[in-house]
């Protein structure tokens, strides 16, 4: 009977908790998504609009009757355009915010002792003050953490200039930048435009709604995104590579299962430090429990797994039937991605859903605030509430058998150590991208693509996402990947030693030779900034610029507003990107094609959209062959 | 025939005008309100979500079948509360951007000469930096400028602390947002955290979306509005009273016509200068004009003439009728409130309509950039542009005879020096709130109402601005309006000297003895920041807090999000408000009631819903009535 639910997921695991959810009466993801069905054809393709309470207007494209204008004038265009630059900034706005927390708790490690929070990588740290110009002389690492954590703080706010990171970026890249008028200048204040400017009666123009959304987005990924890694990095180390375990199998019957799920470091690290306290590890086993099995999930467990080997317990689609399981004993959450139906399915269960963040209260759950300046004390608390829960479980468990194993924490300092053969050393990175270039200028690798993203109704479970990389790496291009699409990629196999069977020659030889995995797990959805670096050096190694690359990226599932960020920013950077789900923006044929086609010329990427993976691959390797074409390579 | 518009507007001057846009087939703002019925349930409700693309989800009400959760669980309270958070976000950022643009133009007063901007009131600057602790000592005016104009751009972003105006509010207010964890921050990212909120996955609890929301409010009020309005009384002079015309019969046939049209007074005064430029004048008159007529529109218009005496054309429903009049040789537009349909009907004539701003192009117009660093010469290139075009007029110019006039101008210092007899002092106030205080005290005054926002087609254009202030001055409450509900009350002679006929005794008295009409012109949009400060200053001298005086807020004809953010800040603020229009939250009964009522036991302060001004004006006596019962007054 579970085999009734391919239609709902690749994965296997799923298949039997779903049916338990049906049994148990529990409603899931997929039954509300049917549920929903038919869905608004306006707000589908981008014509409604609700920016003024004059509506809300909508436009009829699909007969000759009916409006073609909002009340106040405003066409197609300019609605689908206001509509799309909101969902940017706030995406935008969600990977800054999380960056911001971050610098906060690297000033908290340097002024505030009880936060528990200390740095982990003073090599990174010194690193980015000298490229930040500031002066280290005669200072402790906490003076140096306390100056950094100020200048990215003011990244957000500063008055005059530009982000800091843009200077990162190949000169041909900046200069694209400048003539577009696109140079983001302080993080908060480009998003904050992005919404003034797409308020009613100002910006009537889809072409110039876009400049302002486009630098909301380079905002997020020359800024906060790249804050929050970089910060990450120094505070709680840069990621190297781990073998882990990963999918609904990591949960154990006879351990305390604490799952964290949301995205913020800040928090899951210092979970990690109470879960290991000898005294909480008592009182589990005080509780009849054999010790306590932290797991995480969507891009908290990447943060974790990628820094400690956490195993990840599984993505977006699957935060219900992980409580589902009837083996979690809390859910702990901060910000992002946290379904707001967990409070009801938890509720079936024993399980504790936990809420941690002032920014993220869902009703039903135990909010404890997380408070960052005594991190690891309010972290034990939370720990305490999960342990003490153990014994409320109720029977009629089901854990899944199946998980994978695959290495995660490809960090770029991992990765070009591991291609320059420098084994060990990420929080020293000596190598280069030399080898990279080289694999890629011989024709060994055809090129690299990222497969980044979310899941989404729209289409198969983690089928996108898997399939686009099993075809990729067969004609030997090399798979980056974050978020929940790493998940569904180590689900499969794809990051184990043994993946290299799916590869073409090229990519195995290589894999084989310097021993990773054909499909790079670089972290969670705000470590695509690491993607941006890592093609930003590769160009400036090569003498290029970004657009010349052999490269692409994919969001095959993507659905979150920071996904038509992420998109935008990487775009706008000269990588081609496909969409395996349309942005609702079809009801405007300008903005559709400006999107995926006027845009090429102005900043050499652009959108592409194929829901079918075969497809996809098919145009990805047709845009790689011809951008090694243009290189003469 | 003309009168049979009168079920559209209020105001007689717009009958012959839309009458003449019918026979020349030119689509107004009624037409397309029209053809835009029925307007969709789901959105007037708020019940309708597009912040992710597994969306849009809708939550139906009607019936028990059809979801009550979106596919991610959200509820209607999530759904209702995340878009109406993101419209206050989306309304604050407004504001804020533009108390940003008054910062940067009073720091290019004092940077750059070229910029032509320089400080006309050196007194109030010396004020406000005495009050934000900056050293004056031995610093000029432009560096004191400088360094006022940098503290207020730090207000936007700074990294710690909280606002600086939010010192300004009485003890008591400030304690009931220390405790509800809203005192407003950095005002960019207090909206951001909106957007971040509000993404999906994040906050779920609809009162805690609140607080977000609530937050980025104040940040408008008590921050980028009132950063606006300070230094724009800094640069361009405190409003003191002018007796002006009003309405479409501010054109004039012989003369150029040039609306000045949008929000920030950085535009409007150096056209304000340009216009009185010899070589433009003589221009003009060469092109067989006999002057060049400057008239403002929207709030704009209230910004210059309130400190210029400019005349006011219209307001926002009467945008595309002053370009009907076949008379405006230029429409010079820069941010806010400007209908994208402006293109289309300015094509109809020779009307040439100009954007300025970066951030509000509009398709058909023609984009001539303000520099704010070389304000009076891009002034004076635009003014060019409007002279020359003088002569391609076509004939069938139809001005309307209805205009009328009235004192606008009454800054805060204006009111306290006309009731305190300290007369033309505006530059040095000397008077107090004493005489204000004492008027209500006796009953004289029974209390204060402001009457503020837009129009929209949801009520009879102008009818809700005036109905509710004649009846409120009927009763002997003050009435002080801005933006253009102003519009509305000056056209139907409200603030001439001639309107104490419609007041009660009480008023009439007050009005007679001190010189002001019974309904005062307070300015535009951004100037509801100098009725906080006139109340937080009542007040305090009354020793009560905000909440305690007999005191109402009122945006009858409301539509943009602007209004939004001034209505939270206000009810933060302690203050009853009553909308004429219902915020699209209704398909969430408990958000409705938490706005209506909850929200009162933690701010003193609600919004109350009543379309009809009659009983609009009642409820808002009895409001009045009760507070005075209260203070034992």
């Amino acid at each position: 009977m579970s085999e009734d639910f391919k239609c709902l997921s690749c994965d296997k695991a799923n298949y039997k908790l779903i049916e338990k959810a049906k049994n148990e009466k529990i409603e899931t993801v997929w039954d509300r998504a049917e549920a929903m069905q038919p869905q608004c054809g306006f707000g589908e393709m981008g014509l409604c609009c609700t920016n003024c309470s004059m509506g809300p207007c909508r436009i009829v494209k699909v007969s000759e009757d009916g409006p073609k204008k909002g009340i106040c004038g405003a066409d197609e265009d300019t609605i689908a355009a206001r509509n799309l630059a909101r969902s940017i900034a706030a995406g935008s706005s969600a990977h800054s915010d999380h960056g911001r927390d971050i610098a906060h708790a690297l000033y908290n490690a340097a002024k505030n002792p009880e936060s528990g929070y200390k740095v982990k990588n003073p090599e990174k740290l010194i690193s980015l003050a000298k490229e930040w110009g500031i002066s280290t002389e005669n200072l402790d690492i906490k003076d140096i953490a306390a100056k950094v954590a100020e200048t990215a703080l003011q990244e957000f706010g500063k008055p005059f200039g530009h982000l800091r990171f843009v200077d990162r970026a190949p000169e041909d890249r900046i200069d694209i930048w400048k003539k577009m008028n696109v140079v983001p200048r302080a993080i908060d204040r480009d998003i904050v435009e992005v919404l003034h400017s797409t308020h009613i009666g100002c910006d009537a123009d889809y072409r110039n709604i876009m400049v302002a959304a486009t630098r909301a987005a380079l905002s997020d990924g020359w800024g906060g995104s790249m804050i929050g890694t970089e910060l990450s990095d120094i505070l709680f180390g840069v990621p190297e590579p781990h073998e882990i375990e990963a999918n609904l199998g990591v949960f154990k019957e006879d351990e305390v299962n604490l799952v964290i799920h949301g995205h913020e470091p800040t928090l899951s690290e210092a979970i990690l430090v109470a879960v290991n306290d000898p005294e909480l590890v008592e009182l589990a086993k005080k509780q009849g429990a054999e010790g306590i099995n932290l797991v995480g999930m969507c891009c908290t467990g990447n943060e974790i797994a990628m820094r400690h080997g956490i195993p990840m317990a599984g993505n977006f689609f699957q935060q219900e039937l992980a409580i589902i399981t009837g083996a979690v004993d809390a859910m702990v959450v901060d910000v992002q991605c946290i379904m707001p139906a967990l409070s009801q399915v938890a509720k079936c269960y024993h399980t504790k859903l936990i809420t941690t963040s002032p920014k993220a209260k869902i009703p039903g759950a135990i909010h404890m605030q997380f408070n960052e300046e005594e991190a690891i004390e309010s972290a034990k608390k939370i720990v305490r509430e999960a342990v003490s829960n153990f014994k409320n479980r109720r029977g009629n468990i089901l854990i899944p058998q199946e998980k994978s194993k695959g290495f995660v924490g490809y960090s770029n300092e991992a990765i070009i150590n591991a291609l320059d053969g420098v084994a060990n050393s990420v929080a020293h990175p000596m190598g280069t991208v030399k080898p990279l270039a080289d694999a890629i200028k011989s024709g060994v690798l055809r090129g690299a693509a990222a497969i980044v993203g979310c899941n989404n109704h729209k289409v198969l479970h983690d089928k996108g996402h898997e399939e686009l990389a099993k075809e990729l790496i067969k004609n030997d291009v090399l798979v980056v990947t974050t978020g929940c699409g790493a998940y569904a990629c180590i689900k499969e196999g794809l990051m184990s030693k043994e993946a290299t069977k799916f590869c073409g020659k090229g990519l195995a030889t290589v894999c084989e030779l310097v021993k990773i995995p054909p499909v790079l797990h670089m972290g969670s959805c705000v470590d695509i900034s690491r993607i941006l670096l890592l093609l930003s050096e590769l160009a400036k190694f090569m003498n290029v610029d970004i657009k010349d690359l052999p490269a692409a990226g994919a969001a095959p599932e993507w659905m979150s507003e920071k996904a038509l960020s992420i998109g935008t920013y990487v775009v706008a950077s000269g990588v081609y990107t496909m969409l395996g789900v349309a942005p609702q923006v079809t009801g405007s044929e300008n903005l559709t094609r400006f999107l995926t086609d006027d845009i090429k010329d102005i900043y050499g990427g652009c959108f592409d959209i194929e829901a079918n993976p075969q497809k996809a691959a098919e145009k990805i390797i047709d845009h790689i062959e011809k951008k090694r074409k243009s290189l003469n390579i």
